[in-house]
């Protein structure tokens, strides 16, 4: 479950209620094209802003209609006691495994995010992912953090933020996260754009925003013969990265869901807005490029 | 309401669950003490990790307790729905005003910033304060941005982040914020380390931490006759900002508070924890000194 590529599915919702028709399709398509794993509730799938019940629905409809590919449902907040309820409705609803980012608004202090991992661990019967996510949590793990909460039972993986693109550098930084955790936790990448680099680099997992809605274009790059054709499958996809760095990931793969049928317009929860029709425009022609693109010559 | 001393209490728990009787004498504390405004939730009450039904039961038993003192409630949360419902919650609590940050967890556009002050807005019925917080929100203001919102119905004050210490460059700031605001919109600092500068440059409130827990040692800055009794008023209290600086102030103002007698131990919401027995000896330690030092003499 914590090998090769997972796929993050937007969590669709229409006049700010869950779109379940629309989550259910999103993650049969991505059953049915092959993905390894499947994250619900990622940070593309809104975890953050939705209601308990809503995310209680969302992990029973992601592992119904999952077609039995493992299914690693978020469950972060900001207070501890709703990270274990969400935890506990997460196991409920059948998850593979859980995912867990130390979310802030306070800024926390390392014993802090440590305790918080601690305990709902304690608490946990399936597979731990630890998330890295600076960006959004506004908290940096240290090394010595990493280790620490590594060797928590039930730490099957942590996803880390994205590598260098420097392939030598890359490998340096993953071999230096060998040498702090225990064996059996496995490394996982974001950062679409170095999902190539950073496999080839000895990550474990690609922790992916654009196989959550792209997954055919997602996989040439997990599955490809040799590092130069992953490279140009990772290449192929440059104009849609560019445009996930001027927007957010996010709003670029609601943007190409709404293109592609799948969502409606303003699928993502306000205050988060459709990306305007310049921006749109733009995601289409992008697509658009990629798709003219034929494969292996990114 | 948006002009002298704006006390912000805590919020305090009792294993994880409202402390009523404590929440209560804190904001009685307060009334009795003669602030002219209550902040209730704010980022020092955890606004940010409660529920709807607790931060509901917060602003009621804060206009309850105000003894006519105007509360100020905050409304943020991470989803427009949510704000929304806060806000109906506190207008029906009896809020003299409500507060609202634009709290983020994936980072927020200007445009989505101005059309969530603008919605919150179109739906409100009493004064609303502007919070530019961007160390807990990881949102930043631009002074467009200010303009903008500025300019919506019922907003009626900005909280701007600290401002810089040399008291040139403080007044410099505030005559810029004048000239970009209505001039119905008051100026409102946080940053209790640098109060006594920002009033003296012009600021109208002082949206202050400290004067939640000991409003005694927090009004002669505000009260003071003269701009050298203000700052010494305010150099008397450096020993607890320097912990402010070195622990976060909720976590300085929870041991005051624990150390008074006023909250238990473990007032804050997990993950969040009590300073370790060094870091509250610190803080014991800094308020004798504080204590000792006669008005006047900082």
């Amino acid at each position: 479950m914590f090998t090769g590529l997972s796929a993050f599915p937007l969590t669709p919702l229409d006049d700010d209620r869950l779109d379940e028709r629309a989550l259910a399709n999103l993650v049969g398509r991505l059953a049915g094209a092959g993905v390894d794993s499947i994250g619900a509730l990622g940070s593309t799938g809104s975890y953050a802003y939705l209601t308990r019940s809503e995310r209680a629905r969302v992990a029973a409809l992601a592992v119904e209609n999952a077609g039995g590919v493992p299914v690693i449902v978020g469950i972060g907040a900001l207070r501890t006691r709703h990270v274990l309820e969400h935890a506990d409705d997460a196991q409920r609803a059948g998850a593979g495994a859980v995912l867990l980012a130390p979310v802030s608004y306070q800024p926390l202090t390392d014993d802090e995010v440590y305790h918080l991992y601690e305990q709902v661990t304690a608490n946990l019967s399936v597979p731990l992912v630890v998330y890295d996510n600076p960006r959004t949590t506004g908290f940096t793990f240290t090394d010595e953090l990493y280790a620490a909460v590594a060797r928590l039972a039930h730490v099957a993986s942590v996803k880390v933020p994205p590598l260098p693109a420097d392939p030598a550098i890359a490998r340096d930084r993953v071999t230096a996260l060998r040498a702090l955790l225990p064996s059996h936790v496995g490394i996982g990448v974001s950062g679409d754009q170095v999902a190539a680099v950073s496999l080839r680099a000895g990550c474990d997992a690609w922790y992916s925003v654009i196989a959550g809605i792209l997954p055919e274009l997602a996989l040439p790059i997990v599955r490809a013969g040799s590092p130069a054709a992953a490279r140009a499958a990772s290449d192929r996809l440059r104009p849609l990265f560019e445009l996930f760095a001027a927007h957010g990931s996010l709003r670029v793969v609601a943007a190409v869901a709404e293109h592609r049928g799948l969502v409606g317009a303003g699928c993502l929860p306000s205050p988060l807005r459709p990306l305007d029709a310049a921006g749109h425009a733009a995601v289409v022609q992008a697509l658009a490029i990629v798709e003219a693109t034929p494969p292996g010559r990114g």
